[in-house]
């Protein structure tokens, strides 16, 4: 999994993981391609063209295909995986499917809370006197019960000035707004994954589901510190800050709305709705909600679920009256991220037993299936962010994302940019750590080897352990020009590591034996979010990080959350399972548990 | 009905009509008496004393009190009439009535739609996560099930400020405010009847239902002009004009309520909700609505129920999360304080065949009783209001208000502050015209008697009738030192009256054949509002404009529109009432009928 592969699709180009397909791959990436079947080989709609050094054909590609456009380059997408890198062209859409593919593999009939209907009413007489609302709810009477009353102060006007020709859109069922003229093919929504790091934001057309444009950028509240725990506290110190860090946030949702609705020519009251996934706190924040009880035991939120919330309330531009579906959280620390991504993932309907663990500062896990569901939040620490790592860095051009060994026995690296290593991030931290362990050069306490075991275990390598300052060392890589510029684990960072890896595998080990199961009864594990993506789940079952149930059953589920944002957006009823999911899963809270110290030391180790 | 009194209770002077109820004169001024009974004489709490000159003791007064307090001037309020100028002292309130008395002598049982609990809740723990908000809906399960966004962003910190004692604030359904500490003391509301000539206030106390103050003041609408259609014809000349009315409505009822919120002691943030009352213009105006479609033909309003309004939405200074109920209309002319006047005089539920006349420049009438309501808007013009009279004024100082004959035959006239007439307002017109007509100084068809006939029958008068211009007139009074000065009837002015009152007759008369009924069948006339108050019953059944029922039966209604706004503030069950009544009350519009004209002529003469 640790493996990506560089794509350009009609000139944008894209990284994704190693083996997924070309329609997932665009998909995710906010990229439409046709499709009716939803990536099922059947419908032969998703066409795409390589431009150059296009892959084998499959069988059906020769039969959705003449010769000639198979030699042209031509592909369906959906069967095609992404083995190398390519240049792709993907024609314009043809059709308006009725479904969407969203989330893992999630199939999402078009069903979204926001719909418009054009409508030729007949003008008032002295015996037909109905008020104008009632003229427009009567011809909407299986869609909208009320009205805004923003929709009153122009509504007298619109209708005379349109001859009473015009569109009503309606929200869940409230009429939100009344437009002269025939407005139906033009109904968009945006959807928000609103992360401690990074936000991205997709545009979508709710009329076919298809995403636009996306756009992601770094969260504006960076300068407040890195992990939710440092923007809580700044708030505890200062009166000012959470109204600064709601301002941030509400920039930042607003700059990616702007950047979305300009590439995908939409105009900001075309919006009708936002989705909004994030965690607990970044919802406190957004919202201008004290967050100050979430950030310490006992970890109170102000609220799980949120009465009606609009775009405008989280700074976001789009119709005035636009309405803004934020998803609850199960707990302090089990956010509303976790809400969309199980939703996306489809955990609360798949029969077997699958772990889902999002990986960060704050390590969330979800264990169950259908017919149960457990979480908890398990401390992991920076570690995983190469945030408390001697040379940590984020997954940015430079940073070393992946360690293995060579068939010469020595380091091969995997750098992101392609450029000289200059930092190591969480999945190079990650395999690094199983890399060396499995070379025999740490042993199962996490121990450094002495410099005469590593000549003997590891002859290659052993050179590369050395000392700096007073601290053990492995040289990962060494500057040439720039000795002190060498990118290097130290045993500290071992220990960090381990810390990390300990408070996540504790967690899932209690979940699990609070079912009644062994790791071996785990069928899948869902690793969300980036970080999941770039980690080798080889790596990951070595050092411990994850059940050792086999790397081809850890999967990597890619940007679940935003995912999950897309689904509340095009379907009403999938919005309403992630409600229903608050009243399913049980959230465990660790720091209860008085057996949680004993069981961490159980995990420290390899 | 004509007749008045000029009362004071503590000082404060009040003008009220002659023969009401001490009880009712003071809580129609916003005075509170004490009360239980609600002036049914049966629980002896509304005591009042005069402080000079008291009236003869009623057989309830000599048991209610001792010989010494009789003689110190005690009397019950509800059993005591005011039949003469008094000066009062009302003590203060000892008992929490929960029933008050409002409207046309209705008992409205307290139950607000703003309720107050203190709640002294458990502190979260690790055992206990509950969110803050579910901890205070928890709480009250009983009254609320959602809350305002508004409240989650200051629950954290006032739940902790305030050591989880506060008082949660609940409007309807929704909590709308979470308190440090026990407020339960201090809930308040504010009704207004928004007039398009005059504005009233009245501020409530929620938790007893008895009025703190209460202020009016001219709509700062004014100088639109003086009726809804000069008003709506200003929006259509001038697209800013909308904008302006608007502020200047909003501006209104803000003076007004900081100025009832000063005199009451009342903080604004301590006013929960806002009731209105007021005809479909009014209505529009205020809530930024388009009015133009009300103005002209087919006569459509932009909506009749309305959504979720705030106080902010009125303009009104108040609890930021305050509600506004606003009256529903039932057509574009008969308004939403004929809705709140048919509730305060209990239209809805007298089993009798009743007459509800508002007469204005446009003059509203419902016709039935319990079992069914017809209404109509009849366009009487501006004669009742002075201001198409030649020597027209409004109803104030220096008005003739009431003309009779002296026992010399002669003219007694009654002015308005008791200073030298200076004009002639509705309530004289019509007194001038039936007795000139009961004189015989003016014919069946409304036309003046020749001089040589005026002396035969009305000698003592004959010599007032003359010619100003070319227009016969009839010269009520004289200013000696300036003739030109003069208060005098023209023949135009009684055309003018004569159209008006042949608008309203023909409406009711109208409503009354399309029931299969008479003027006979009525059982009594309410004249609401404050022309209502001052009109004498005789002069109106003298030139028709009311059934001939006899004067007893025509019964002068007072503010029903303020009213019905303050039973909507203190009940939610009679607030729903007149939702009810939207669907109880059949409209009839006059413009759409072919007889209406032949009616109209039928009913010019007197």
């Amino acid at each position: 999994m640790s493996q990506r592969v560089d794509l350009r699709f009609n000139d944008r180009p894209v990284r994704v993981p190693l083996g997924v397909t070309l329609f997932d791959a665009a998909s995710w990436n906010g990229i439409a391609i046709d499709s009716t079947c939803g990536g099922h080989g059947t419908c032969k709609k998703c066409r795409i063209r390589f431009r150059a050094d296009p892959p084998v054909p499959t069988s059906l590609d020769i039969r959705a295909y003449t010769i000639a456009e198979i030699r042209d380059g031509w592909r369906l997408a959906c069967r095609t995986a992404a083995t190398t890198d390519a240049d792709i062209e993907v024609p314009p859409l043809t059709t308006r499917p009725k479904a969407a593919t969203v989330g893992v593999g999630r199939q999402v009939i078009l069903r979204p809370a926001v719909r418009k209907r054009f409508l030729e009413l007949a003008e008032p007489s002295l015996a037909d006197q109905a008020t104008d609302l009632e003229r427009v709810l009567g011809a909407i009477d299986d869609l909208a019960v009320k009205a805004d009353l923003a929709v009153l102060r122009t509504l007298g006007r619109t209708l005379r000035d349109a001859d009473f020709k015009v569109t009503a859109v309606v929200s869940d069922d409230t009429l939100i707004a009344v437009e002269p003229g025939d407005t139906t093919h033009r109904v968009y929504g945006l959807a928000f994954d609103l992360g401690t790091t990074t936000v991205v934001a997709t545009l979508l057309d709710l009329t076919t589901g298809t995403p636009v444009a996306v756009a992601s950028m770094l969260n504006k509240q960076q300068p407040f510190g890195a992990d939710v725990i440092a923007r809580i506290s700044a708030t505890m110190l200062d009166p000012g800050a959470a109204g600064k860090l709601r301002q941030l946030a509400a920039e930042t949702l607003a700059e990616l709305a702007a950047a979305v609705c300009e590439e995908g020519g939409v105009r900001q009251e075309e919006v009708y709705e936002v989705a909004l996934a994030g965690n607990a706190t970044m919802v406190h924040l957004v919202l201008g909600f004290d967050p100050e009880a979430v950030g310490v035991a006992p970890f109170i939120m102000v609220a799980r679920l949120l009465p009606e919330v609009r775009a405008s309330d989280l700074g976001v531009p789009a119709h005035p009256q636009a309405r803004a579906v934020v998803f609850p959280a199960f707990g302090a620390y089990v956010g509303g991220d976790i809400t969309a991504g199980l939703l996306a993932s489809g955990m609360d309907r798949d029969p077997r037993v699958r772990l889902f663990i999002d990986i960060g500062t704050n390590c969330e896990i979800v264990l169950g299936g259908r017919d149960w569901l457990t979480a908890t939040a398990a401390p992991a620490g920076p570690a995983f962010e190469g945030a408390s790592i001697r040379c940590g860095m984020r997954a940015a051009d430079g940073a070393i994302e992946a360690v293995t060994i060579g068939e010469d026995g020595d380091l091969k690296l995997t750098v992101i940019g392609d450029t000289e290593p200059t930092g190591l991030c969480g999945s190079g931290l990650v395999d690094a750590v199983a890399t060396l362990a499995d070379a025999g050069l740490l042993d199962a306490s996490g121990r450094f080897a002495e410099a005469g075991e590593a000549r003997a275990v590891a002859p290659a390598l052993a050179a590369r352990l050395t000392t700096i300052g007073k601290e053990r060392v492995f040289v990962l890589s060494v500057d040439p020009g720039d000795p002190a510029a060498s990118v290097y684990l130290s045993q500290r960072d071992v220990r960090e590591l381990q810390f990390g890896k300990a408070a996540i595998a504790t967690g899932w080990r209690i979940l699990l034996e609070d079912a009644g199961l062994t790791a071996e009864d785990v069928r899948q594990v869902l690793l969300a979010g980036s970080f999941g993506s770039y980690l080798s789940a080889k790596s990951a079952i070595r050092i411990g990080l994850v059940p050792d149930i086999g790397p081809r059953r850890i999967i990597a589920a890619g940007n679940v959350a935003g995912e999950g944002a897309k689904m509340a957006l095009l379907s009403i009823r999938d919005r309403a399972a992630a409600l229903a999911l608050l009243e399913e899963v049980t959230y465990v809270e660790l720091s209860d548990r008085p057996d949680f110290n004993d069981r961490f030391i159980e995990q420290l180790g390899f």
